[in-house]
């Protein structure tokens, strides 16, 4: 094999990234079908990419066997038993995160993934390789900061796409299962370690309209692992410069920050209202190339006969700790992972 | 009255900051008199600043009616005491923070504060009086960043002094007490509200002597606070890079982030290891201007006639809240405030 | 036609990402054929690409039908004749900078660019395709700084390299024709005015070696524009933090600065030094989208029939100040261009 | 002597800064007397700092016995004469910057200050003893970027001020006689040598009125050294970010640069425009700390009978750089100084 045929599932905000990156950005990767219930999203996958196979109904494309490996980017409630069936029909599987959005389903997806070892499966959480995030890595890695202990991390969507938020409110599961996924795996990644136990809560003060929802505008939460170490998490939806993902995670010998300012680029201005950085809009823009970065690794794999570096474990530890800091910011207990 | 004659207690390291600020930096207080049970910090006043008037013996002091106001800097355990017996001889009082070292001191020193209404008492929480925090507060009570509601403190004393805080660990009464009692007070005063609810904890990576006393090397606690907002303090004993406070407060319409970066002054280097920003190595050059201020700021208040903004209360609230952030760390659990 | 087949000569460090660009990058391109003298360069495109017409004879490269368009990244000076002979033979061009090492010869390949206006020329000036770059011209262009009057750009060779300059200082041309000829055309861009005067020097305080070879390792420039505006250049060849590019743009109504600190990412890291941002080590690094957009954007115009903004009187001028500015530089006075 | 006891002449906008250094900040300064042409002025120096000698007559003050030092705050035009008379009457001297306002009134004053090495005489070069100023100085001893070889000086008025700039600009003596002596003067100083040749000009594209008053906006200038260094100088009446000082110092082993964002705390704000920094406003707060501590350098030198780092002869050069500099701007051509 010297290309991976991948069909994918989903031509949504986020298919459409990826389906771009197939189709036109990796050399090694053919963007062979498609399957959508929705018909423009197969015009465009046609239109766009001269996509040949399409299809509305995945098990349909499951029997094509011209496609090696299947790019799951559907709704979160559809991503488990399309891993399995995927699995099961012998694809390899990109999955966009999360993984599920309940612990049943997250763990009745691991047995699949874990009954065919033949084949390969990876967890879309892109930021692991974002440049900044994957070179944060490599730097704890070498030891630059000697052993961490504390991760801070924050991640707050832009007040100008506030509105979409809103509408979701009701059907998030909430802000931490909504948004916190990201962080929580970070949290893992760079500790190397589990969270047993989180303490969390929430507000909202700018748009009443997420409590009326049961939701929050604004979540934070507090970890201690197992391994001694501690992390905390701020989400939020309403930052009036952009899409503010920043992390920092503390160590023995030195701290890194990861993106303290989310700046557009490398100008600033100076004007009226002092020396302006301005800030990324979105977060298609901010993880652009890790959205790339990440297929790419994902076809090496499957070339190369590799487990890719995320597993269908890190999506299941990622679920069942948000679903526990779900509860403490509902019970307002402490709640043991 | 067109100076206020100054008669401090404590000339150690900071007493000694102090002592210089009214002696020589602000043009309506004089140093008139001195008192330690240290002989060499009497004859560094002597000889320093000319200080006549010196005491081994605190009450002695408060006999001398030619002092208008005491500056109590000893240790922390003397504080309350001294603040009572100094309101009761008439005087004016700046005292350095802590209030006290347990909540029935404090309540006794406020009973006495309290009964002098026609005389001035200060409490040293000289961030507040930093130029960069004071203009954070200016900004916020402008409306720069709408409603407040949500801080997130950090404070971290430099590795280069860490032998210090060691060898002062088993007597330091906990990392929160010893450490983040700043760090409360500013959250309380940006946000204007109460914390209700505690969730702390703490941990040791680098120097094992700190969990060998019963103390801890970090410490990471979470509150909810009566109006709904939400705080964070993070603080620690290891910073390599030097004495890193950060303070940062989000609002409904925008954030304001007070020195993520602990820079040294307005240079740059750009050498083999990047471009590089110096740190600042204490607390004593980071809050130079601000100790200098406050206690400018103190003076007016006597001169003027005028009520101090940090209040007894404030000194009491922030002990409390220290007690329970301390019980949290300690048990596990959550607490009450 | 839906995608451009290019040919490439020249597979040197350049040359190497221009064909993977072509080659893996861009989905409207094919790379089809590679010239070089070189055998090496001639294996590696056809085992990293694939590409199977390969010369070493560029005229023979040219008789190829199947070819749409020559990328032209051979030593400086081999771009003018090839791109005379280029065009004639039908061909699209891209050429990399400068356009050629000496005025005369520039004249001729602009004769035989403008004989040819059914093809289309393009000079890899990428600078302008950088995202940070295009995005100061887009706000410059939309008024955010009024009208610019004053550009002082900065092109500083990492000393990590140093060596390779010293060898190649005997043949450089002298630092402001190597160096140069970008900062050159940003000045032209951003003021959209041409200098009509230079006045420069240079120094050697490091390496001697460049002062015994005839060149110098720093050199600065300053130049009168015909519209009144000024331009001010700094080269050099040994920063010891990496490759430092830095263009500030002054308008009136405000000012624009493009990486002041050329950092490698969006990691900050907190150490014994300070607060660090590590810096980018190369021209490759610092670049890499900007060479790829620059490609792209030629083969868009090649395939949607639009004359490229980059055009070759930008290669002649260029070259004319590249020229005055050594003339002043080696006679000490000022130059009229 | 345990106070110097000084007198003021002229007591403007920086001489009411001066004087209240003097008076209430500096603890071995009395100020003991003031002169002044403006009754206001006197008004404000009794009032203010409690002064009883008034005197109109600078010759009157200078008789006054209790007189130690003065200093000169007046009109650029009388530093010179006045220097002058009040070395010969005996007093130490502490003349604000620039030293005259032609190169023969400068000779003479340094004749005057030459032929009583008994007096100190100290040039209001404040920049130096700013802490960001003298720390990069400190760095360059200690060898911390090797040796210097270019020195980029910019300095720019705020947009708020420009009123009073185009009022004066008539008699400003051009925008390098009234802007750059600074600048000149800090190049001196890291660089260690002097200028032998000048190349200027200047520009005006946002208030017409300079270029009706024969005046400039802006200015740039490029200095040839006579240890084979570098300098260039960009000075501006229009920042519309605030008051900008920046300076870079590029050496053999790393660059320097004090403040390229002129920021007015160490607080960032994160709103709709961005992250934004607050800019310093104008000179007054920039360098209050330094004007401070020059004062109290130049008092502790009087009293430890110290000859002042900053000399009559640093005052000459400055101007004899600023003259070569306009008459380079005014003609178009290179000037030898």
């Amino acid at each position: 094999m010297d290309k991976v045929r991948v069909g994918i599932a989903g031509l949504g905000r986020l298919g459409k990234v990826h389906a771009n990156n197939i189709a036109n950005k990796i050399k090694n990767a053919e963007l062979v079908a498609a399957c959508s219930i929705v018909q423009d999203e197969l015009d465009y996958a046609k239109k766009e990419f001269g996509v040949k196979s399409l299809y509305t109904d995945f098990h349909e494309m499951l029997k094509n066997p011209d496609i090696d490996a299947v790019a799951i980017v559907t709704t979160s409630s559809e991503h488990c038993w399309q891993i399995e069936a995927a699995m099961n029909a012998g694809k390899h599987v990109f999955s966009d995160k999360p993984l599920g959005v309940n612990l049943e389903e997250c763990l009745q997806a691991k047995a699949a993934v874990d009954a065919h070892p033949e084949l390969k499966f990876f967890l879309g959480f892109m930021r692991r390789f974002d440049p900044s995030y994957s070179y944060a890595k490599k730097k704890i890695d070498e030891g630059a900061i000697g052993k961490p202990y504390l991760v801070k991390a924050t991640g707050i969507d832009p007040e100008a796409t506030v509105e979409g938020s809103i509408r979701f409110a009701k059907n998030s599961g909430g802000i931490f299962l909504d948004m916190s996924v990201h962080d929580i795996d970070l949290m893992r990644w760079f500790l190397g370690a589990d969270p047993k136990e989180v303490y969390a809560t929430g507000c909202t003060f700018k748009h009443p309209e997420f409590a009326e929802a049961g939701d929050d505008e604004t979540g934070v939460a507090m970890y201690k692992f197992d391994n001694g170490a501690i992390g905390t998490i701020h989400v939020g939806r309403t930052a009036p410069h952009g899409y503010h993902i920043e992390t920092e995670i503390v160590g023995t010998e030195g701290t890194l920050r990861i993106s303290p300012v989310p700046e557009k680029n490398l100008t600033m201005i100076y004007n009226e209202h002092g020396a302006v950085k301005e800030c990324i809009e979105n977060f298609q823009i901010r993880f652009d190339e890790a959205y790339r970065i990440e297929m790419e690794y994902f076809i090496d794999c499957v070339l190369n006969d590799e487990k890719p570096s995320v597993t269908v474990e890190d999506g299941v530890e990622s679920t069942r700790i948000g679903f526990a800091t779900t509860e403490s910011w509902k019970t307002g207990g402490i709640v043991k992972i």
